[in-house]
C-alpha cells in the first residue's frame, strides 16, 4: 500500500495507471498534475485523481511513489523540477516506450540517487490518447519491461516488480538497451511505417476516395497511425539510430519483394510471402492471450 | 432464386459466399469444385456445399449462377475451362482483389459472350483461409465493388448487384482501371508492407527475441501479413504496375520522415505524426460501421 501517487501526466497512460492503483486498493490518495491545467482538472472531475496540483514539484511532495507518465523527452526536465523532494524512501517510475534515453536523463539528473529510479515501459496502449479514454484495465494481463542499470536499488526493483504483478501485468527485465533495439523492430518502425502510409496516401489527388475505399485489413493495418504525435515525436527522435538500422533492413526487404515483383518471379514472391504469413502466424500461436 | 450454385474453389471467400447464399434462400443447390478434391470433399462435409464436382466444368453445368474465387492468375484457364458450359442465362462472377488483370482474362476467353460476367471485389477478408473458416456473415455490412465494362449485360449487372445486396453488402461500381490504382494503395501496398516487416524482422539474429515482445500494436499492424501466401502472390504480380506507383511514393514519405528524425526537427515531424494521426482518425469516422 502507498500512502500518495504523485501521478506527472494524467494522460491515457499515466491516468490508467492511476485508475488501476486505485481498483487494486494500492495506494490511499493521487495528487496529479499535467502540464495543461485544464486536463489536470478533469482528471479530478472524472476522479482519476484526488487532488490537482499547480506543478510536478508539488504532486512529488508527500508522495512514495512517483509516476512519470509524459512524452520521453520531458523527462529530465520533469526530474530536474522534482529531485529536491525525492527520498531513499520513495520509487519513481516511468511508462516510456524508450529507455536508454530516460535512462541517461535520469543519470545526468538524479546521479548518485538515481537508485530510486525503476525504468519501466508497460507494452498496452490504444490509439486514443487522453484522460477521458483511461482505463482501469489497460495494464491488466499485458506484460512490463523493467530496464534497471546496476545503480537500481534491488529493493526498489523489487517493489516495481510486486507493483505490477498486481496490477495484472507480467514483469520481464533487460538492459535499455536490448529494449530500445527490440522496440526500434516490433514497434517503432511499424509506427513510423503507419504514418508515412497516411501521408503518402493522402498526398495523391485522389487520396481521399482512395481511403473511402479502404476495408479492415487497411483498418487494423493503419490503427497505430492515429496515435499521440507528441508521444511519438519524442519515441521516434529519442530511438533514432535503432530505428535508422530498422527502417534499412526493412527497405532492403521491401527491395527484395519489388525486384521479385518487377520481375514476374512468382515461385520466389510466393516463399516470400509463405515465410511472412507463417511467421506472423507462429507469432500470434506463441503469444496468444498476451497481447 | 437461383437454380444451381457452380462454385469454383471452396476456400475462405467461396466457401463464406456458398454458406450466405444458403443462408438467404436465395439458391436450390451448390456444385462445388476445388483444385484440391480433399478441399471440395471437405466443404461438402462441412455443408459449404451440397455436390462435389471433379471439374470446374462440372461445376458449371445446370448451374444458372458461377462464382470463381480463385487465385487471381487461375481466371484465364478457369474460363477456359468452363466456357462452353456458360449459356446466355449464366450470371458468372468472381471474388478477386485486383480486377484489371481479371477483365483481361475475361475479354481473352470469353470475346463476345463476356456480358454475363461482372467482376466483383467484396471488400472483406480474414487473416486465415480455407474452408474451414467459411462464415456466413463474411459479406454482412460490407462493400462490393464491381467493374463492369461496356460489353456487360445491364440485365446481369442488375441481377449482380440484388445478389450482392440480398446479402447485405453496399455495392459501388468503377472502372478496373480506378478499382486498380485505389486498392494498390489503400490494400496491396500494405500487404506489401506487412510481408517485408515481418521478414525483415525474422531475418534477424534476434528476431524471435524482438517478436516476443511485440505488443498489441504490432498485433494489428501486421495481421495482413498472415494472409494466403498464393492468393497475395497473384494479386501483387497482376496489379504490379499501379502497386510500383503507390510503393515509390511510400518510399519518399519514408524518406521525408528518416530525413527529419536523423535531423531532430522535432516541430516538423511533429507536424507530419499530426497530420498523419488526424488522416487516420477522419478515416475512421467517416467509416464507422461499414468496415
Amino acid at each position: 500500500m502507498f500512502e500518495q501517487l504523485g501521478l506527472i501526466g494524467c494522460g491515457l497512460m499515466g491516468g490508467s495507471f492511476a485508475l488501476a492503483l486505485k481498483r487494486a486498493g494500492l495506494v490511499r490518495r493521487i495528487v496529479g498534475y499535467s502540464k495543461s491545467p485544464s486536463t489536470t482538472e478533469r482528471a479530478r472531475q472524472l476522479g482519476v485523481i484526488d487532488i490537482e496540483a499547480p506543478s510536478a514539484l508539488l504532486a512529488t511532495s508527500g508522495a512514495d511513489l512517483v509516476l512519470l507518465a509524459i512524452p520521453v523527452a520531458a523527462t529530465e526536465a520533469t526530474l530536474k523540477a522534482i529531485r529536491h523532494l525525492l527520498t531513499p524512501n520513495t520509487l519513481v517510475m516511468d511508462v516510456g516506450s524508450t529507455k536508454r534515453d530516460v535512462v541517461d536523463a535520469a543519470r545526468r539528473v538524479l546521479k548518485m540517487d538515481m537508485g530510486g529510479f525503476v525504468p519501466c515501459h508497460p507494452i498496452t496502449g490504444r490509439e486514443v490518447s487522453g484522460v477521458e479514454n483511461a482505463d482501469p484495465h489497460l495494464y491488466v494481463g499485458k506484460r512490463v519491461v523493467l530496464t534497471p542499470i546496476e545503480r537500481t536499488r534491488t529493493q526498489k526493483l523489487d517493489q516495481a516488480t510486486t507493483l505490477w504483478q498486481a496490477l495484472g501485468c507480467e514483469v520481464l527485465r533487460m538492459s535499455p538497451e536490448a529494449h530500445d533495439a527490440a522496440f526500434a523492430a516490433v514497434s517503432h518502425l511499424p509506427h513510423l511505417i503507419a504514418f508515412a502510409l497516411m501521408n503518402s496516401i493522402t498526398g495523391q489527388a485522389h487520396g481521399d476516395s482512395f481511403l473511402s475505399l479502404a476495408g479492415p485489413g487497411f483498418r487494423d493495418f493503419s490503427r497505430i497511425a492515429a496515435s499521440d504525435p507528441q508521444m511519438w515525436r519524442d519515441v521516434l527522435l529519442a530511438n533514432r539510430e535503432e530505428l535508422a538500422a530498422q527502417s534499412a533492413l526493412f527497405r532492403q526487404a521491401l527491395d527484395t519483394f519489388d525486384q521479385l515483383i518487377a520481375a514476374g518471379q512468382a515461385d520466389e514472391l510466393e516463399l516470400l510471402i509463405n515465410r511472412a504469413s507463417h511467421a506472423r502466424a507462429s507469432w500470434s500461436a506463441a503469444t496468444a492471450g498476451k497481447v
